[in-house]
């Protein structure tokens, strides 16, 4: 509330507002609105029709009678109202997903795909081809699609550096949308740890604070801070797989020494279990095995885990120590190991964090698992819809 | 604005909104305030009027005239309005300055005594007396105290733990208000190094995002985060000092090994650079020793203060991984030591943190140096008040 108030902010407001409260107490009503929120009947009323004719809302049976009087009509999110299109590009697999407003996944595909010896050019129209059989694939309005990189992304579309895919100063969304296949949509690109991180928030925050840690060939991770993405000064943060866990350990991709990567990403995992990385065993290939010789209790399998859990504690601690963030939350091939990596996350936390004693710090496994990505992007797309769905409103009721 | 607007949530709002628009362009007048806020002038007057009786704006001589029409009066902070009283308790000084709504510093004291062989109740009622002689040394209201502790402080004004003065739940503010001289003002109790960021912020922000390190006997941060400090889920963020810049390092006052405090704190410094740790020698004689010999070249000081800038360098670098600020601040005695410190840590991060080639990260002293923790307790209760001056308003007008 940075201005003053005036009439159309108002209602942008309000309407923000009675979509917030069917969003977060579903079925509700009309009266339960108004006594809710102090707004009238009347206004309540003419608001819920804009969200209604825009199918955003939706009117179901009447919860049986308890009381006297008429029982209400019940209110909540449209299944059937606009959806979002969520997309990701990581280094061996794409996937595309589609959610509904109340956060029911419609589509959902996978295509294991290695990117390291693909033009982005290849890639992108593979993603055109996804996106467009998803929009085919559901028979409801995609309202618009967002794309997920490994990589530090810009405002616009340009992916600065995607490290493990051997990109830099891609333009990301020119070549996606000029695709054959490219569905006519509006698409926005975003780092996908960040996306992982509004998919856990979405679906089951641990705490209005976490920090959310993707595990892949990289690591990177999503900062929660009071219920919002922590995007940082030029939309970088989360950069984690560069915190430095060893001074003078190994040299990094990125140049520096001892970063958690060389410590806790997917080849340190494989190379100190002894696997080797052979290039025709795909990443899912390697975790099933890392996960397959760790269930049964294999010594250099499980000496591996140990050493990524303890780099990953390390690195988790410090970014603890200074946010005081009450939760860190497994995601990507890190929640498949979590039943692994988790206790020595916790062991270092405690060692390590100051104020450990008094509040301990949770550690579980992302509740979407390897998807939260994708259905985090898709997500987050209904996310901003409902933020502020007076534009869509305006063209749709 | 999370709630529905109102009419007495308007005039707090649009009390906050003029007074807000004063503060940041001085002088103004009241058509400007209309233009810029959307406001009609007849509300404007309005409030106006109400900040006037409140002292906490004032009328100044109209600006010389530059076009037709009568000059508007201009409109200020008020100097003579509500004041700030800021107090700290360091490990070894204690301090008091009572700064005014322009950011004046009216009065300002530093007492040196080292308070580890102290009981708190001693410490208290000293600090009870210098609160008395603030605000009988002002001719000028003061709103509230603020007490800057460096250690983990509960919103109820009990200290968690101070680990280099050491205390342990100790209960702070009851004390305080208790003891003979403590004038009747409100009082809150917040972390040193949250009080000095707020102190930077409200002086000269580099950034809306920066971490603010201040450098003591122990090590804490600041973490400001889009104009605002970020306190975290229990309000323990900022906890820097144990960041580990050395998985298998030094064992640490906390328990753990490796902290950064054991690398870069006042003792180590000395301790390194072979001063010692006399404890007739008080820090500011210790911290002028290391400035005297680093300025003459002394190869053993030199070396001191390189290890301790590149530890919090590494320290510094993971924090900017992961939240993307752009600027760090020394404060503390590092701001005295920034001249050597500064080069280390800007070392560092070039080489550690991943964007640093797209974007340097600015290093630089507190423009506030060693007083910025007791300033910056003062201005953070303006701070307050000006953010929501209803209530004081209410009162006083």
């Amino acid at each position: 509330m940075d201005g003053p108030v005036r009439q159309r902010s108002l209602w942008q407001h309000n309407l923000a507002l009675v979509l917030g409260h069917v969003g977060t107490a579903t079925p509700t009503s009309r009266a339960e609105i108004a006594a809710t929120t102090g707004l009238t009947r009347a206004t309540v009323s003419s608001l819920v029709e804009d969200l209604l004719r825009a199918d955003l809302v939706a009117e179901v049976e009447p919860a049986p009678r308890t009381g006297a009087g008429r029982p209400a009509t019940g209110l909540v999110l449209c299944p059937n109202g606009p959806t979002g299109l969520g997309l990701e590009i990581n280094v061996d697999y794409l996937s595309a997903a589609v959610v509904d407003l109340t956060g029911a996944v419609r589509h959902h595909v996978v295509h294991r795909v290695d990117q390291r010896d693909r033009a982005p050019e290849q890639v992108l129209a593979d993603v055109a081809r996804m996106a467009a059989e998803a929009v085919g694939g559901v028979d409801l309005t995609v309202a618009a699609a967002r794309l997920a990189v490994p990589g530090l992304v810009n405002g616009n579309g340009l992916v600065r550096v995607a490290p493990n895919l051997g990109w830099r100063d891609v333009d990301v969304r020119g070549p996606l949308t000029a695709a054959p296949h490219w569905p006519d949509l509006p698409v926005s690109v975003d780092n996908e740890a960040n996306l992982g991180a509004l998919g856990e928030l979405a679906v089951a925050p641990a705490s209005p604070s976490f920090l959310y840690v993707s595990g892949e060939v990289g690591i990177g991770a999503g900062v929660v801070l009071d219920g919002a993405l922590f995007r940082g000064a030029h939309g970088w943060s989360g950069e984690i797989g560069h915190v430095t866990v060893a001074p003078d350990g190994l040299v990094c991709r990125c140049g520096a020494r001892g970063c958690l990567e060389q410590y806790a990403g997917q080849e340190a995992i494989t190379r100190a279990a002894g696997i080797g990385r052979d290039p025709a065993l795909s990443a899912d290939v390697a975790v099933a095995t890392i996960v397959e010789l760790a269930s049964a209790s294999d010594p250099g399998v499980l000496d591996a885990l140990r050493g990524a859990g303890t780099a990953l504690g390390i690195a988790a601690a410090g970014v603890v120590n200074v946010l005081d963030v009450d939760t860190v939350v497994l995601g990507g091939t890190f929640a498949a190991l979590a039943d692994w990596l988790g206790s020595h996350v916790e062991r270092e936390l405690r060692k390590r964090v100051l104020t450990a004693e008094w509040s301990p710090i949770g550690v579980r496994a992302s509740a979407l698992g390897a998807s939260a990505t994708v259905v985090g992007a898709a997500g987050s797309v209904l996310r901003d819809l409902r933020a502020a769905p007076a534009s869509w409103v305006s063209v749709h009721r």
